[in-house]
Order: C-alpha cells, then sequence, then structure tokens
C-alpha cells in the first residue's frame, strides 16, 4: 500500500475549512499532519463540535516554514491577500499550493482592479485555473492551483461549452443565487437569521469580484471579449448555488447535445433533462446542467453545492490531480437529499 | 355613516381567498354576505382554523343566481376556466365582479393559444387590466376588472417605466422567483416540505402562461411587440416573490430618476435606492422596485407579495376604485418584517 | 371624536420596538410623539426599511425629562436595568409607562437573585402584571405596568386555570420553543442563518430567568409554591413560540371544559380542539391552548406570537385599558397564514 | 480480499430506502443485487435523481422467493405489517432480514394492542432488538434484527443509563421534536410547505405508537412497569431529531459521570456538555446526549438524524454485525454542517 501524502489545512476554522477536514480526514491517502487557523491554539473539535469522535488535534499558529516541513500539500482557505503571503514561501519550499482565495485566479492587471495590489505577481503565469473539466492537463504539472470561486465554477462550466454558438455582440446575463454559508462563518446583520430566513435579495449587482473572473476565463477560451453581466442573490438554505444564464445564439441549437458532447467522459458534471435543483448536489462534488434553447435563446440553470464544488471538494480534487492520485479518490457523490 | 357594500367572495377555500376574507372582514366599507366554495357547507373557521374569533359563517356551494342576490361585488379567487362560467351570469345581474383568475387577462387569441377555449369572449374586450398604476381611469368604470398575474404584476410594474428607453430589438429576460404558496393549497409532491426545503429550482423555463400576459401588456403601452423570455422558478419561503428583469437599452439613463418620476404620486409603488428585499413587502400591497444601470444594460429588481399584490390586496384595491372608495381602504401596509 | 392619546416609544431600533411602531402608526386613537433610541438621530425608515411610506420622522436619543413633555404613556422597550432608570423619571412626571423589560415583572428579592440590584424598589410593589385575562383590575388603575415575559405569558395562560387541580408535591415541567426574533436583533454566532437553520436546541436549561417568573405568578395566583422546570429551545422560524407543559393531577379532570370555563369571556384565548400550531398565532394577538389528560398526567400545549402577546401588542393593550379605551382597540388579529 | 455479501433493498422508493442505497452504495461490504418496491420496473435514478452516475439499475416487484435467491440479507424499508410477509418466507429460505418497519419490535400482546393482528407471532421472540449499545449480543447470533423506531432509538439511549436512579412511582414525560422526512415521501395536507415551514405543533400526544415502544423497551431493562408520558411533534427541517425527557430521581446524581462511564466504549454515543444540538448528528450515525440535574430532576436531550441512527444507518450497523464485519464499517460519520 502506498505512503500516505502529508497535508496541511490553513484558514481551519471557517466553513471551506471545515469541509476540507471532513474530507481528508476520510481520504484514503491523504494525512492531515498540520491544521493552521490566525491565532492558533483551538481545540479542532472545539473549533468545530460536529467532528467530535471524527478528528482530533490542536490548531496551530499558521507558519509557512513550519508547515513546509510537515506537509507536501498545503491547502490555503483563507481570503484574498492573506493567501498570497502563505503561497509565496510554500512554494519556494517545494510545497505543492491549492489556493481557495481569488489571490491566483485573475492576471495581475484584472486582480489589481478589484481586490488589490498584488505581493507575489511572478507566481500568478504559474498558477494553473483549477477546473479539471476545462484545465486539466495545466493541473497535472502545476506546483500551484487557483481554486475557482463558487459563482465562476457553476457559470463556467454552464457557458463555455456554448462559447462557439454565442453572439459575439450580445451580452450574457447570469443570475445567480447562493445559499448563506457562502458569505463566510463571521456574524453580520445581513446573515443573521431573521433577517434571511423568509427573505432574498440582490447584493452587489453588476459589480460583484466574480464577474471579471468569469469575464476572463471565458476570454482565455475563446480570445475573444465577451460582455457579462452577473447579478448575485442571497436565498434562505445554508448551502447550495444556482446559476441561471440568458444567451444569444447565432443560431438554433439543440443545446442538451452540446452539453452531453461536451462532458462525455465527465463523471462530475450531469446533463439534466429536467431543470436542476439545488438540492440534488448539495453535499456531494456534482455539477448539475440544465439547457433550453427557444427563437436562439438560451437559458441555463447550473447547480452545485457552493462548499464543496465551489471550493473544497474542487481543491481536494486538484490535489488528488497534482499529486498523480485517481482525480476522485475521496470525493464526496452523496447529497443530502431528502 | 355610508352604508356598507355587500360582497361575495368565491372560492374562499384556497390561499387568495383566505387572504380574501383576511382583508374584508376588517375592511371599513366591504361587508361580507356570501362565502363560496365548490362544495359548500364547510365551516369558515373549519377551513381557516386560523380565523377563529375573526371570522364566522358558513361556505355556499357557489351559485351565480344565488350570489347577484345578495351581493353588489364578488371577488372571483377560482381557476381559469372556471371563472368565466361565474363572471358571465353575475354580469348579466349587475354584478360588479374582481376576476383573481386569467380568464379576462389576455386578448381571445393569446389566451386560447395558452389556455383553452373561452366561454364569454364578448366580455373580453369590457375587462379592465386590474393594475391601477397603469389603468386606473378604466378600473373606475369598468363592471368587470380582470386581476393581473402575480408574476406579470410585479414584472410590469418595473418594466413599464422604461419602455421608451428599451432596445426595440433586444429580447428582455425575466428571471422570477415565486414563494411556494403561489402553487395553491392542493398537496402535490413537488410543494412537499421535504422536497422544496433547502431546494430551489425552474420551472416551465420560457414556456410559462404569464409570459405571453406580459408581452401583450407591454404591447399594449406602445404598440410595439417586444421579446420577452420568462423563467419561473420556485424558493424556499411562504410568500413573497422576487422578479429580476435584464434590459437593453438605447442609451445611458439614470433609471433610479426614471422610476422616481413615473410613481411620484403613487403610494404603492416605492423605489428602493438598495437591491430589494422580498421580506419587506411580506404581508402588504407594497411593490418595492430597485433598478442598476451598467454600460447601457438595465437591471431591475421588483418585489410583492405574490398573494397580496399579486391577487387578493390588488382585487381589493380594484375593488375600492370600482365603488368610488378611497383606493387604498383597507388595505394593508405593515409587512411581516420582523 | 375624542382627542388623540400622545404616546412614546423608547427603544424603537429593536424588533419589539418596531412591532409597537406598526400597531401605533395605524391605531385610531395613540399618536406616537416621541421615537427613542440610544444614540438618536436615525431616521425612523432608515432604521426600518420596510416602513417605507409608512411611518415618518427620527428616533431621538432618549431623554426621560423630553419625553414626559411631549408624552402621556410611554411604552419601554429596553433591556432590563435600563429601563428602571426611565421609569423612574417618568412615573414622577405622572406619565404612564409599560415597561418591556423585566425591571417591575418580579418582587425585589427575586429580581436581586437574577438579574441584578434594583435601583428603583419602591415602584416594584405599584406595578401591576400586565395579563390582562389574570389581572385586568390592577392594570386600571395602575400608572406602571410591568409586561410580562414572553415564556410566562405563555405559560402563565395555559397553567393558570389548572392551579385547583395540580397535585401538590409534583413538579410542573415546561417544554418551550422561540422563534429567533426572540433572541433579539443584535449580530451574535448563534443566531446566524447558517447555524440555526435546519437546526434546533435547548439553551440555559433549569437556569433561564423567566423560570422565576412562572413560578411567582403562580405562587400569587394561590399562596403555594410550586416547583417548576423550565427548559427553553431555539427553533428555526422567525417569530412564533409553542410552550408545553406536563402537569401531575389529584385526579381526572376534562381539561378542555376546565379550560372554556376559564377563558368563557375572553376573545384572545382560544380554547383548541387539536394540538395549536405555532403559525395560527403569529402575526396576532391571540393566544392558542390546547389540553389533553391522560391517568391524572395534563398535557398542555399554548402558542403565543412571541413579540406580539409576548411583547408588543400585550404593552398596546394594556396601554389601552390604562387609558380607559376598549381593550382591544387596534390589536392585531389576522395571523401570518398562510 | 473478501468476498461481497450480497444484500437486498426492499422498499427502496421511499426515504429511508433512499438512504440504504447511499450507504450501501459506497460500503465495502456489501452488494446490492435487488432493489425491490411494491411496482416494480422504476430506473432507480428516475426513482431517486440525486442518484444519476452514483446507482443504477431497475427496481422490481419485491418478491420474496426471488429475493431469497440473489440475497444473503434483505433490508426491509417497509410499512409495518407489510413487513411481515416478507420476513417470514425469507427467514424460512435463510435470509437474515434487517426490519426496519415495528412488526418485530414489540411482543405480541404489545403489537397488537397499537397495530393489527400478528401474521408472524412465532418469528417476535427470535428477533433481536436493533439497538447495539443495549443488544449487541443478541444481534450478533440473530437471523432476525428489528431496528427500533426514530423516537425510542433517541429516548432509550439517553434514558436507560439512568433507570437505576429513577423513583419508581414517577412518571417519565418525553417531548420530542422530529424534521418532516420522518413522516415520509407520500404527499399530504399537514407535510405540505406552505403548513409546515415557519410552524410546528405536537401530534399524537399521548397516544403515539412509539410510546409503548420505549415503555415496553424500558421494563424489559429492569423489570419495572414504567409511566411514560410522550408527545411527538413536527419541526421545520428535513431531517433531524431532538428528544426531551424529563425525570425524577430517587437522589442527586451526575448525570454526566453516569452517561460517560455507561458509554465509555461507544464510539457513536457522544456525552455532550454543551446541550446538543440537531444539526451536529444530521448526516451521521452519531447520537449525541446531553443531561443537566436540579433538585433531583433530570434533563435529558438527545439528538439523531432519525433516517440513518433512527433508520438506515442502525440497519446497516445490525447488518455489520449479523454478518461478522466491523460493526461500524461504512457508516456515515460527517454531518451535515455547516
Amino acid at each position: 500500500m502506498a505512503e500516505k501524502i502529508n497535508v496541511a489545512v490553513i484558514g481551519a476554522s471557517g466553513y471551506t475549512g471545515l469541509e476540507l477536514l471532513k474530507i481528508l480526514t476520510v481520504h484514503p491517502m491523504f494525512h492531515i499532519t498540520y491544521v493552521g487557523t490566525s491565532e492558533g491554539g483551538e481545540d479542532v473539535v472545539k473549533m468545530h463540535p460536529s467532528l467530535l469522535n471524527v478528528a482530533k488535534g490542536k490548531a496551530q499558529k499558521s507558519e509557512a516554514s513550519q508547515i513546509a516541513k510537515v506537509a507536501d500539500l498545503a491547502f490555503l482557505a483563507l481570503p484574498h491577500q492573506a493567501s498570497m503571503g502563505f503561497a509565496k514561501v510554500l512554494l519556494v519550499h517545494g510545497v505543492k499550493v491549492v489556493d481557495l482565495s481569488a489571490d491566483y485566479r485573475l492576471s495581475q492587471e484584472v486582480y489589481e482592479a478589484h481586490y488589490c495590489p498584488h505581493e507575489d505577481p511572478e507566481n500568478i503565469p504559474k498558477a494553473a485555473y483549477g477546473l479539471p473539466e476545462l484545465h486539466r492537463e495545466a493541473i497535472k504539472s502545476a506546483q500551484l492551483v487557483a481554486n475557482p470561486g463558487c459563482y465562476p465554477a457553476a457559470s463556467l462550466l454552464a457557458l463555455v461549452p456554448f462559447l462557439p454558438y454565442m453572439r459575439a455582440d450580445a451580452p450574457v446575463f447570469i443570475d445567480a443565487k447562493s445559499g448563506i454559508s457562502g458569505a463566510g462563518k463571521k456574524p453580520n446583520p445581513l446573515t443573521q437569521f431573521v433577517n434571511i430566513n423568509e427573505n432574498m435579495m440582490a447584493y452587489n449587482p453588476f459589480s460583484h469580484r466574480h464577474e471579471p473572473e468569469i469575464k476572463e476565463q471565458l476570454f482565455l477560451r475563446n480570445n475573444q471579449p465577451k460582455q457579462v453581466f452577473f447579478v448575485p442573490q442571497l436565498i434562505p438554505i445554508t448551502r447550495g448555488m444556482l446559476v441561471n444564464a440568458y444567451v444569444q445564439l447565432k443560431e438554433n441549437i439543440d443545446p442538451v447535445a452540446v452539453l452531453e458532447a461536451f462532458y462525455a467522459n465527465e463523471p462530475f458534471v450531469r446533463v439534466r433533462k429536467e431543470p436542476v435543483t439545488l438540492k440534488a448536489t448539495a453535499g456531494s462534488h456534482f455539477c448539475d446542467i440544465f439547457a433550453k434553447e427557444k427563437e436562439s435563446v438560451l437559458f441555463l440553470s447550473s447547480s452545485i453545492d457552493n462548499l464543496l464544488r465551489g471550493a473544497s471538494s474542487q481543491a481536494v480534487v486538484n490535489a488528488n490531480i497534482m499529486c498523480g492520485l485517481d482525480e476522485y479518490m475521496g470525493i464526496p457523490t452523496l447529497s443530502y437529499v431528502p
């Protein structure tokens, strides 16, 4: 039996950190040797009481040089800007890095226009964009993978197969809905139960930072700029994401046939004949996609678990590929249905 | 003190029937003299236990000739097709009718293309479309008012002010979300708690029957056909509706100024500076609208209570107007917040 | 037409403050002349956006002497301890006070054992306990009314009719559930949507501060100490409260007959033949009670809206009584069903 | 590598059937050779769309003699009464049976008093009660295991350790709450989203059929009859169960120490120092228990996943034991948090 690969989870106190711990604890080949948080010192079970009798140990105050001593690969479940500081050092020490933040997802120019000055621009071009259905070969040989944002993951898997059919001059509209876990663990008034239960609203319409990420990835696929208008919304559920896209086509097509051909060999993209439901993917790595065409207008509806396919299970898939393991080893397939 | 006006509620067992009973029971000028259901004989409180100590009496098996004897105005909270049978007779007897079904909302041609053969085509042209912000004068003198569908109500109030600014050749996309009460009271698998809780999905994309209603009303406003692509969705809340629309404009505009001018004298349309929330209108007759423009693309987000502004409070507003009462007499203003 | 009575709402930024504003804004005889918050200066609509086009004006930094100049009666929707400071001064100025905090609900001894030192002990014996079904006469002549806690209101209305039948030596168990609005508006980790959605848990079992309030009120009714064990729980709903009580009886009784006799003339207590639902009272002032006996053991289930019957509508009923108005003037009767 | 054991899932269309399929599909040693439903012929993925790319094959119309040919062990996820017909025949053919219905949980006398005449009374005494923490040895050698009801599972695990300390003459009160999946998949008015969302209510108070099951199991542990008063309630969540019990003790005890001693070697019972949450066990086989004592009164709060520990994961644990496998092979440990 092969020896296990030592991994570190940095930023273990948040929701994506917890999902990483859950997947990695039962993963056949990864062994967690380092759990890092910003403060350090917390018992993992105290931090995540649902892990009693499942995981154990203490979190440490994250330090890149310490991580490099005990881990071959590190998952960075950190806010943007915090992440690049760690990645830079870890890469120097030869540690493989899967970065769940935005820090290496965008070109330097676009990043700095929407986030902040970049402190590690040299590594940006070396990072693979971690959506294997679109970038598998690059991920295989990468030392650094930039895990996609949750909205871009769901959007790109739906849109990319249709790039050849889109009218060049017409905008793409994306109306997206995310469960509240997407807003992170830190208490704030908006995500209080009383505010969001029985409620729903758009936020940052046309100005969310995942909009340029989607645009850039679409551009990279076919070297054509694409107008994208993106509106995210909060819905009163804990986890899950539904992304609807409206696309104007050059001609009539059979969109289901396009999807089925594009994803013929991809077990974790499921082409649906009925409109996708959010819940059929919650708890799993699946991305479900539905498509319907009418009068050269295309409706796409894509469903993922925002914390898994939109973050943590995607990160482990990328780690599997980077380490030469079976791509889907230890990846959750069973959804939270019923 | 003026004498009260006798009214009938036909179809009192459903959700919109219950909302009518609630509003009319505390209405200063309407007096319910007839409560009709398809079977008759049920105690109103047995049918709606929340009305104990609020309402009383028995429902009767609905009969148009009986209704005409005791009521000056009838609310028809019936399924389409059932409604026109009653309306036809009631109108002959001089009873005013507010029809909450689809039966008189559309031209005969469009109706028959999407519903069924019409049994009372003569009265279609006499019906006023019951959205007072757009058709107040017609409602004043009408004996028959066709109450708008819930999706069209929220969509039209947002879209109509922008008709002069829309690109003629570009489609309008409407991504709409409804609470589950919109699916009616009859048990079905889709609306079981376990199926819809923590879930969300589109249904009838590009083929819902409110799409032609929206198109026809937009056409009637400016005699120009408009391509409309409409996708409704179910969200895991009981009541409320959020309608997002994506519109391509001829030029840059200040959309908030357009809305504020259009609705300057309309107390029940509230122009919001922040994206509207579904809950701020639930329980009330308000329609909240938010608008944002970027690169000649317009995002609209409109929130109503699907059972009130989308059905029953709208019906009572129409009845108020038809009877010469103050338009907003007895209309709910207090939302279910918190 | 009688002149309106000027009232002040102190603590207007919280949930019970909002409910007071909602009820008072449409109340026929009360006129809000003062809206107070701890900071002052906020626009009422900014504080509560759902009140746009319903209420207006600015909140003021609460000051007792200013309040006394403009209001005949003040509602104190403040935390315990903060309340007594205001009440003390307002009473000196002849202002009637309905206090929604715990400050005057308990004897000094019990209060200080569970809360903090009391700063206004002289007024404690003058305060009427504001549950009119049990203390109507005292409220009529009181200048100061202590509005009951939400759990005690639901518990006492169910338990008091059965005091003569209870076994003296046997404890009463109360298993209570509250919607999340009961935890107040201030963000905290426990009441984040992600933590409480699809979740439920007890808190402060056998040590919640409403336990001594229930015990003391039961004692005052029949001068016999009563063992009460109280466990509150949070449930994933916004508003509403369900209180179950388990009581050992001296003998077999017909509990429904007991309740019906006790509440024969009380329109806002509804004796139910089926187990009460939480939603049938949400949005209204009703208290619904169900009772079942088996082998000399009594099960009671009582449902109220925690923010209305458990706070704000109860406060307005008390104010109505104190001012000689019709007891139920302007009190909400229509529940949030469906 | 050991050869896999062939198993059948009968009643695969319901919620517990789905959970069995999910666990067994990824179980290292069980191989599903037969999927049975009452009608047969349905594609498994059509029946459970969330299983696309996870499971495949067609359900068959359940027939005991066919099952016996292809399976060494059968899971019966059937309604009571239906189950015993299958079990009887399967046992004759030497098939091991885990019955998730009530058919073999009770003595014949108690069963017939609360359910219906028993058609297979000979096998009742041969059935082991499938709660391994209490009956592990009996399960090891049993051919037939009666899987506990969901409420009894959560209640007994909390109560049994305290039997030596209970006052013989005092009743035990159980106030239990179940997620809606406990009501099964068949649509009915009560479990419609609109009825149960933002709502909660007791049902069958003091007359639910799990009450005699709890009483009988408590009696079997110490040969003393115990008065048990049981009130189940529905709460607006999909899955999970919280059971509170109120017990009068002979003397003061340290209840946490009692639990920790009793469950010292049981990895799937977690003794909690804080009141248990429903969600920390949802999705897993864990039972979390909290205990607090005051004045010789004991409060117990127990949390399980009603479909897993209360049904399907318990059934697979029992099958593991019956087949000599590691007791917890393939049993879910990762809860649905966040």
